[in-house]
């Protein structure tokens, strides 16, 4: 999940300096100083670089805007004409400065510390070019998806081929391993889960492996449900995510024996802090400490998240 | 799920004429001519009442209001100085109208046709008051729970006790069976889950029960993945609904030989018609013949959604 942000008064320093939300994500230095704070901050075992998902419609021809205090604005598809817009390939020239902040951090980074990588997944980088934002299910890419599945399916491929390449070059730029962060993949049925998100998810790693063999990538399917077994069974992740919802004891039980998992603490008792956000780290300590198991929060930390709060759940976390 | 609604001419119609969409819910009169809409036009083999989960926050002092094509509102519930601001008890003088329209539709129904009464499951209902709407991961509420969990069962507590006698007068009104709607069971954690939502429903079938033997009810915690075994195994429910997003395969073997399933298709499908809709309708028919299920939509119905595509679902439900 991302680690930096709002609630690190580092952050809002260079955020300010910065402008544009964009303009930070493709300022390598800017956005290599940000990847690096929390690590700084808080000794974590990882670094997350920082960007966006939707940087990869933006390498497509589809302009991305942030809003201050909104959400992420692209211009809708509606249709097959919408869709025809979009460049044949990702223009990596775009990209080239979010390998150069991925060189950067690493530099910078002690050995022992991984950074890691990300694309958004096929069905939900597609969610959002098509509705040209966020909504509360993603209705205009389900309805799309529904009334023209072949011209979905061309969004959806021509996603999974930009996702890989676009995961290839952060590998060779220094990330250790990538996570594919599929947000959306919890509104779809199972067919359309298993056709627009484990398939298109499995063909990217596939790819990516082909360029770097044994790249290593973690999975994210937030709020699929019952659904994780099919991602774990057909997807060939290192690691799985998952969010705060899923049970850890149903996710020891028939998850973390296939695959190590990642996860899972409500952002939300983070921000409550108290005896609850003990509670609730103890749960996920016990649950998932018999196997390979990486603690995180089981979504993006929330802007409003108290430092202190991050502490206490750090020092839980390592026992001291 | 809710089958009266702005996709009917004749909803529309007679929606103009109440004005207010409360004022509908509590028109005997109305209300029981739009129940019975989609029986007259469809044939269904349930009608189900036409209301408002809200109404019960409403008869316990914290009174809702829909704006025209919007959501609803209530003055929200910030901390325990609003929660001493509501009654008591329910006010069932208020909700006498809701009794009323039950009495009327029971009358007007063949025998053979089933008449469904409802509320919203606790958790789900206090995320509203607390949000003083609908928000799209209900963190007030969350919130609420984790800074001060006493405060909050206190609200979970008053609301079992008003929806098991609302319930209980609805059967005794004449509903034949009753539907907890818990539509935001979905974002929280295991443990809250089990706390505020499968404990708080089972004592209200409890006592459901205690005051009518026998009393059939139907559970649906909408989008909660996984945690669905865990509800099923606790909730003593006679049939389980079952959102668009729950795999059938996964339902008809580990949940359908529990309780009868009810559910499941993507309301999208039901508005994109065509190929799709069909193929989504045999997927249903297919897992769950076997044993008792209700066919039926996976959420409640769209507005935009055309009756002919209503019409070709239920040929290829009847086969005719």
């Amino acid at each position: 999940m991302r680690q930096a942000g709002r609630y690190l008064p580092e952050y809002r320093m260079i955020r300010e300096k910065a402008g544009d939300f964009l303009k930070l994500c493709f300022s390598p230095e800017l956005a290599a100083q940000v990847t690096l704070q929390p690590v700084r901050r808080f000794g974590f075992d990882a670094a997350i670089l920082f960007s966006d998902i939707l940087v990869v419609p933006h390498a497509l021809g589809q302009p991305v805007q942030f809003a201050l205090g909104e959400g992420p604005q692209l211009d809708a598809i509606a249709d097959r004409r919408g869709l025809a817009r979009l460049k044949a390939e990702v223009d990596h020239s775009m990209l080239t400065p979010i390998y150069e902040t991925i060189n950067r951090v690493k530099a910078d980074l002690p050995r022992e510390v991984a950074l890691l990588g990300f694309c958004g997944a096929p069905w939900t980088v597609a969610s959002y070019m098509i509705a040209g934002g966020g909504t509360s299910e993603q209705e205009p890419a389900r309805r799309f998806a529904y009334g023209d599945p072949d011209g979905f399916a061309e969004l959806i491929d021509k996603l999974v081929d930009a996702s890989a390449s676009y995961l290839v070059r952060q590998l060779q730029a220094g990330a250790d391993a990538v996570q594919i962060f599929d947000t959306w993949a919890g509104v779809l049925p199972a067919d359309e889960f298993q056709r627009w998100c484990v398939d298109p998810t499995a063909r990217i790693i596939a790819k990516v492996r082909g360029h770097v063999p044994g790249a290593k990538v973690i999975g994210f399917p937030r709020g699929v449900g019952t659904a994780l077994l099919r991602y774990v069974e057909d997807v060939p992740v290192d690691a799985v995510g998952l969010d705060w919802t899923v049970d850890p004891a149903f996710a020891r039980d028939q998850i973390q024996w296939r695959v190590p998992v990642q996860g899972n603490l409500d952002p939300l008792v983070l921000l409550a802090g108290g005896a609850a956000l003990d509670r609730a780290v103890d749960n996920i300590l016990e649950a998932f400490s018999e196997r390979p198991f990486i603690f995180n929060l089981g979504h993006g930390i929330l802007p409003q998240t108290p430092i202190a709060h991050v502490e206490q759940m750090l020092a839980r976390v390592r026992g001291t």
